[in-house]
């Protein structure tokens, strides 16, 4: 597999085309559409394809992820496609105009398959979730994702639980088929959303250890096993301050700070980057969703006594809340040291707001039933005067 | 002044008329329209108007506190009011009806004022503030307040700066006519918003000790200076962590948190407040305002060194910002200690998520810099990447 730099940015449209000048007049050369081939660290230099090579004092590895596809038989045919950077999108958006497309199967059922039943719909076209499990976005409680398979059901999308596609042939009354241990499905495109890997070939090559997660091992400076290589984005791990583990999370946020915290190092002005406490969110259709910290699942791996609750409460005052909407969370904490260890929150609104809060809360070791009392900024259209995250907090503290 | 028990519940109507009942079921009586005349310490009573008498173990204050109303000739005329409980507004909303008002004026700007200025306009009815200072919701940055200006006359309501009451009499072209430093102005009612001060009147009559602030001292069980003697809420004063001082701050959710905690106590489950940070909201037609900690001028009172940044960002990506929203964020650090001590949001939205994130770093104690890294749950509908809090606290970072 080649390594482009600045691949994506070459096909970010208008604005972004705009960024490599940008870095010109800061004094940063970019090249697009650069494969690198070879580090070669004897010499400090990197040979990208056509044989010219870049003397370097630090590298930064921003190799990124790697799209998961299934090893079945037909998996390259024209009409499956992943999306992992803007060049997919384009591609996709073209190949589903001109093949004026009326129906996609989207293979996997985390948060991007679900960006993408929406974007489908919003286009009119019809979208049929293909998963091997039961529920869509596994990672929230099943309380959760069943509000979620109603939100899809809701605006046309079709799901598919229980079912591994085997093969991809042509179809009959749509261009492909997808073959599954549950029969065919048919549709004029195929998504493939089953996550990402950490791209380390580069890595590997020059001998740069991966730590127990699969991705490149790094120290809160963002070098990794070899002194003046850095690694920052998908490709490489992060401290996980709920798990105390170094994780790999490939999620745009992260990627960015590290970024930043490599080039303040290298740069000279040496920082190092405080972990993260899994904080993440998507929206789907009106829903939108966020978690924070572990689930249950992975509390019990690392040695926690998990204890949880599920409250329903109202994103505002219940006096102020003339269309019911509801505001699910959860709370998960650790039965020895009292402490919140993780959050999940769904709603048509105020579930990233308390998840935002609940992220501040693990990121300083809070317990729960501190969280119970915290200060918020208590406004009728806002929240109750307990809001939803004071309930869920003094219930949970109670069943201590 | 008599003292009510109950007597905001009394007349919130259908929904809150049930409470005495629901009370009644769990054993606690509640006495409506009565009159706490003397509190008798030697016998452990309370006599009521009329001659009854209560006897108790544990005594809760919670007599909130008094709408200021300014000294002038004629304030007691039909048609001048105070907002302060339910009872005050189910009269104001009669007398509207009932005199068919037009226009009414209002007196003061803090967020009660804007908040009452909004109900008037949904009913259209006109509605002018006159207010001594220069532009409304002094606790916020000039930069924010002159936006609720401009959101203030964008809607109707007209502001008068620079101007303090003298007397009110009856009008000409209004029912009354509001005589002031800058001359006459007319409405069919006149609201006074000026702030409220704690009641203390019973408490002083027994000898419990106020605090520095004028409100009744507490400790962190919510006792009095005189043992099994409580209070909570607007009564009495509320720990500041930030300011590390005691003050009074009558806030509903920290009522209700003080009620909660000197019930535990005399219950026999005793727990602490662990104080607030000053967080607080309001919403003005379609902007909302937050705030949290304490502004430059209260910091410089106590001893810190503050420094400042105003950032202008979007509550959402910028590529998804499709109507323009914009997001105002202050931050205050104290140039000693690298902490935050203060925080401001204006914006069409996601100014209050920012302030309750940004309470739970004043509660830690966590410094700019720190909060220049903190894990959001990004995802483009809810923030960029770099949420206006990084970008904010890198900046005011840089500044040291």
């Amino acid at each position: 597999m080649p390594y482009y730099i600045g691949d994506v940015i070459k096909d970010a449209g208008r604005l972004i085309a705009r960024t490599p000048e940008k870095f010109e007049e800061t004094g940063v050369r970019v090249r697009l559409n650069t494969a690198v081939e070879e580090i070669d660290t004897a010499k400090g230099e990197v040979r990208v394809a056509g044989g010219e090579r870049f003397p370097f004092d630090s590298l930064v590895l921003a190799t990124g992820a790697v799209a998961t596809l299934p090893q079945i038989p037909g998996v390259d045919t024209e009409g499956v496609f992943i999306l992992k950077n803007l060049r997919d999108a384009i591609t996709i958006k073209e190949y589903l105009s001109e093949n004026r497309c009326r129906k996609v199967l989207v293979v996997g059922a985390g948060f991007i398959a679900m960006e993408i039943c929406e974007a489908l719909r919003t286009r009119n076209i019809d979208a049929e979730v293909i998963y091997r499990g039961e529920l869509p976005v596994k990672r929230w409680d099943p309380d959760f994702s069943r509000l979620v398979l109603d939100e899809l059901n809701a605006h046309g999308v079709s799901f598919v639980s229980g079912t591994t596609p085997l093969a991809v042939e042509k179809g009959a009354q749509y261009r492909l088929r997808l073959l599954t241990d549950g029969g065919p499905y048919e549709g004029d495109m195929i998504l493939m959303a089953l996550g990402v890997r950490p791209n380390t070939v580069l890595a590997e090559a020059v001998g740069i250890a991966l730590g127990k997660s699969g991705a490149i091992g790094v120290d809160f400076s963002q070098q990794t096993s070899r002194e003046g290589f850095y690694a920052a984005g998908d490709c490489c791990e992060v401290y996980h301050r709920v798990m105390q583990e170094w994780v790999n999370m490939p999620l745009g946020d992260i990627a960015n700070k590290q970024g930043r915290v490599a080039g303040s190092s290298i740069g000279g002005a040496p920082r190092t980057f405080p972990g993260v406490v899994g904080a993440q969110s998507f929206k789907v259709f009106n829903l939108e969703l966020a978690l924070t910290g572990i689930s249950e699942r992975d509390a019990e791996k690392r040695g926690f006594d998990p204890l949880s609750v599920i409250i329903w409460g109202t994103p505002s005052a219940r006096s102020l809340n003339i269309d019911k909407k509801r505001l699910g969370l959860k709370l998960i904490a650790d039965r020895k040291s009292g402490r919140l260890i993780g959050a999940q929150a769904i709603g048509e609104a105020g579930a990233v707001s308390r998840v935002n809060v609940l992220s501040l809360g693990l990121w300083n070791g809070m317990t729960v039933d501190e969280i119970g009392y915290i200060d918020l900024a208590y406004s009728p259209p806002f929240s109750g005067a307990w809001d939803t995250i004071h309930i869920a907090a003094q219930k949970l503290a109670k069943a201590f």
